[in-house]
Formats: C-alpha cells, sequence, structure tokens
C-alpha cells in the first residue's frame, strides 16, 4: 500500500503520490493553497487535484503538513512546544479520516517563545526542515526558509529549538501591489536587476529604520531619476537586506526553498558576510516520507 | 476681495474662505482627497465643494498645498530643495488659472538630500510647518508631522534644513486591512487601549527588527491568547514606537496634526523620554495666510 504526501501551504498545494517504500510515482502541484478554498471544501479540492491517487484499495492514506492544520484550515492540528525534533512531530501527528473512512493525518506546528516572552509559530516549515536534518548533522545551525512569512530557525542536534518568523514576503507583495510605491513599480517581467537589488540591500544598513528606507524607493524616482523599471528589486533588496542584518548577524545560513528565492537570499547574505549552503527545494516531502515511516505508514514493499 | 486657502491632500481636503484681512469667512472639509478624484476633474470637485466662493467679485483666487501640486494631482509644482523657509516657498508658488480665468497658485514641495544621498519629498507638511514657525523662534528644532507618511522635519532659524519621511500611517492601513493580520483584528472603534499600544512601544525596542515584531501580533493571539481586540493598538504601538525610536532619539519634539494622533505620538515619545509640545492643528491655514500676505494675494480690508 501507497501513501499520498500534500504540502499544502497558504498559497500553493504541491502533492506526491508514494508507493509503498516510499518512492515518489507521480507529483501535483497547483496553485490551490488554503487561501483559495472557499467554504472549507479542502476535500472538494483535494479530490479534484489528486481524487486518482486516493483509491483505497492502493493508498493506505492521506499525509499532509502546512497552513492546512491551521485555524483557517482543513482540522486544527495544535501546536508542538520547541524544542522539537522527528520524535515530538511523529507523535503530534493529527489523524481524522475522509468522508469515505481513508485515514488523514496532518503534522502540527511547532511554537517557540523568544527569550522577551514573545511566542512564534510555524506550520510546514518543520517538515522541510525534518527533510535537511541528514545533511546538516551535529551541532547547532541557523536555517533560513524565505517566503510569505520567512523563518529562521536554530536547530541544535536534530531538533528545532528556536525561531523568528519575519514578514518579508507579505510585506514585498502588500507594498508592490497595494501601496503608494505601487504607482511608479512596474509588473513583475521576473527579471533579476541585480544592482537595483544591491542598492536596497545596501540601503537597509544606513540609519532611519524599514518605515523610512521604504520611502525612498518613491522619492527617488521623482526627485533622483531612479528608474520606475528599478524599484521592484530596491524594494526587495530593501526588505531582505532588513531581515538578514537582522536575523543572520553574519552567522552561516542552510537555506531551504525554491531556487529562485535562495538565490536571492544567498545574494544578500554574501553582501552581509554570511556563508551560506543552499538544501533540497524538496525537503516537505523528505519530511513527509520521514514521518510515515517512523509511524509505520509505509508498508515497505512497493 | 478676499481669497480661498485649500489644503488639498491625498485623503482629505479643507478650505477656508478669507476676507481681505486674512480672517476665516467659513471653513469646510470633506473626503475629497486626491485619490478620490477621477479623470483629473480637480476644478469639478473644487467647484462642487466652495463653489459658491468663488465668485471673481470677492475672491482674487485659490491658494492651495499639498499632493494637489504632485503628479498625480493638478498642475506639477516643482519641488524647491531645502534649505527652504518662507522666502524661497512663496517664491516657488505655481501659478495657474480655472477655466473662467480665476488665479490660482500650488505651494510648492520640498526635497531634502540625506547624509547617505537619499532624497526624500513633502508636499502640505511645509505649509503647516510654516504656519508654526513663529511659535518655534530661533534656533535648531525637530519636528514631527504624524500621517499615511509622517515628516520628521529639523526647521533651524525659520527654515526647513531636512527631514526624513516614514510610513508609518500607509503600513498601518495595509496590514490591518490587507495583511494576515487582518484576519484576527476586529474593526476601528475609536476606542483607545493604551496597554495594548504600549505593549507594542515597548516591544519595538527588543530585537529582531520591525518585519519579525510585526509577526508576534499574530503569533501572540494564536499562542498566548492576546484579545483579538487588543491587536489593533499593539499594531499602531509597534510601528509608532520603531517610528519614533529611529527619529527621535531622545530629543524635544513638536508635534503638529489631528489631536487624536499626536496624542498618540506624545503617549510613545514619553515612554522614549522625548519631551513633546502640540502645536494647532489649524497650521496649514495659518501657513497659506502667511504665503498669501507676503505675495501681495490679499488687499488688506476687511
Amino acid at each position: 500500500m501507497g501513501l499520498v504526501a500534500v504540502d499544502w501551504g497558504t498559497s500553493g498545494f504541491r502533492a506526491w503520490q508514494l508507493d509503498g517504500t516510499g518512492r515518489t510515482l507521480a507529483r501535483h502541484a497547483a496553485d490551490r493553497g488554503i487561501l483559495s478554498v472557499d467554504g472549507g471544501a479542502f476535500e472538494a479540492v483535494l479530490r479534484g487535484q489528486v481524487g486518482q491517487w486516493l483509491d483505497p484499495r492502493r493508498c493506505s492514506g492521506v499525509l499532509m503538513s502546512g497552513m492546512i492544520g491551521s485555524r483557517q484550515g482543513w482540522q486544527e492540528a495544535p501546536y508542538v512546544p520547541a524544542p522539537a525534533g522527528p520524535a515530538e512531530l511523529s507523535a503530534g501527528l493529527h489523524a481524522f479520516a475522509l468522508t469515505d473512512g481513508l485515514p488523514a493525518w496532518i503534522v502540527p506546528g511547532v511554537s517557540a517563545r523568544a527569550a522577551s516572552g514573545v511566542r512564534d509559530v510555524m506550520r510546514g516549515e518543520e517538515t522541510q526542515i525534518l527533510g535537511i536534518l541528514p545533511a546538516l548533522g551535529a551541532g547547532e545551525h541557523l536555517l533560513c526558509l524565505p517566503g510569505t512569512h520567512s523563518k529562521w530557525v536554530t536547530v541544535r542536534d536534530g531538533r528545532i529549538t528556536g525561531f523568528a518568523t519575519h514578514m518579508t514576503g507579505e510585506t514585498f507583495a502588500l507594498f508592490s501591489k497595494h501601496s503608494i510605491l505601487a504607482r511608479t513599480m512596474p509588473g513583475d517581467t521576473g527579471d533579476f536587476d541585480t544592482s537595483a537589488f544591491e542598492k536596497g540591500v545596501r540601503r537597509s544598513g544606513e540609519p532611519g529604520g524599514l518605515l523610512h528606507h521604504m520611502f525612498g524607493v518613491r522619492a527617488e524616482v521623482l526627485v533622483d531619476g531612479l528608474a520606475e523599471a528599478a524599484t521592484r528589486d530596491y524594494l526587495s533588496g530593501l526588505l531582505v537586506g532588513h531581515e538578514c542584518r537582522a536575523a543572520a548577524a553574519g552567522r552561516t545560513v542552510h537555506l531551504v526553498g525554491s531556487a529562485a528565492l535562495t538565490a536571492r537570499y544567498q545574494h544578500a547574505l554574501a553582501m552581509l558576510e554570511s556563508p551560506t549552503t543552499r538544501h533540497d527545494p524538496d525537503a516537505a516531502l523528505i519530511g513527509l516520507v520521514h514521518i510515515a515511516r517512523s509511524r509505520g505508514l509505509l508498508t515497505g514493499r512497493p
């Protein structure tokens, strides 16, 4: 019997059909994050995307991670407090059943408390981190999982011991679409203007703070003739620069995420003299397979 | 002959009917900022709001300040570079005429260059500043004009010598309406939750940076049971706290703006041990009258 593994986030849906050994038979991805699902119709969307994989004669269930386990998701999987590693995450699986009785599980998120006492939470990244643990080894490591809500995570001896979320991606999206900066910012062409990005990273180190630096994106277009086409990557560099200065502080950073996004962070971190290593973007799949094995959800036969 | 004075900003329209001595005969305000004006119909909106004041037998023209002089406004009034005082602003008036020949003038904005070389711009605040110059006297003063784009301005011996814009109000609006924080944030009741605001101001002084601190507004609701009703003023305190820490640095601050907003800044600045003075919220009118006098636009007779 195989299994269906799903990384179901705020904006994206990625699924893998696994055989009984954990090998990938097929994969599927769509822009069907939980925000696109109306009226709680998560099972209908799951079946619409990968219904042909959910045959109970060949599939023992569906194992999911990500925002699908949040209060805005399908079922809320309570947070496991840090420090948390493979044992705590496997033990914390939230189990339920689809309408036809097929078993479903959601990997719990992780909560942490900073030295200041303020709480933080993650959902989905804990599973990606499980996927790269073998590449990290023992000792303490700093990881960055960039995105809408970037996570900066400390892993010690194979367990998540603490982390901090930065709203970098969401801030970029809001300001490039809805703020006054959007009026002089063209749409995304997919190009990467290295020089504009570097200008933003450098600017992030000057006095005045982020709220002030962001206005400079507009003022420099109005007065100093910054090309409107350059404002996108200038803003991106500004935000990534602020994030990396606050979170990396010159340490070695393990980057996990899409190639395009981790390349951007690698570029900024190099300017700030932080060495970086980029890891497998399919870390979520590896983490889900690890959990499935440890809970006996895979039969071991193809 | 009298004059019509208008402070026409991004979101608001305020007008005063003045007699020949500069005394206010009537005042009018509406939510008809330049963003609400479609297709460049500024004259139609002006006449719709205060058309009865624009009789050429009793009115010598209309004197305007604010974003109405921006690229997105009626006519672009070029920026005057700092240092700029009453003489430079009066000399820089942009003159044109309404369709019936009635004269119109727009006060120029001011541009400045920070020590880092980055430009900044203001429109409308320069006129408010003219209005409080008599209350400041000689020497160097730090002013804060809070709002969508807060201005922190250095005035020396009656002239604007430099300033920095912080996108505090716009960031608050975007995050409270469109971000993931909005999902656990109720609408504005008009109440001021002092304790939540103070919590935000204190948090702004901890390590991690603004992009991280903002996510805490969500995490503390999810995990630590922060009341959803408290998230609005917590976010407000966080943003105002970041702004004031970057801009005030313990110095005495002269606040110019609405009573509700300057009270909020006064509260935060007191926590950061910056003494404050609040000035006349009608500073724009006083500044416009000053410019009208210096350019001979008022006859001197009632």
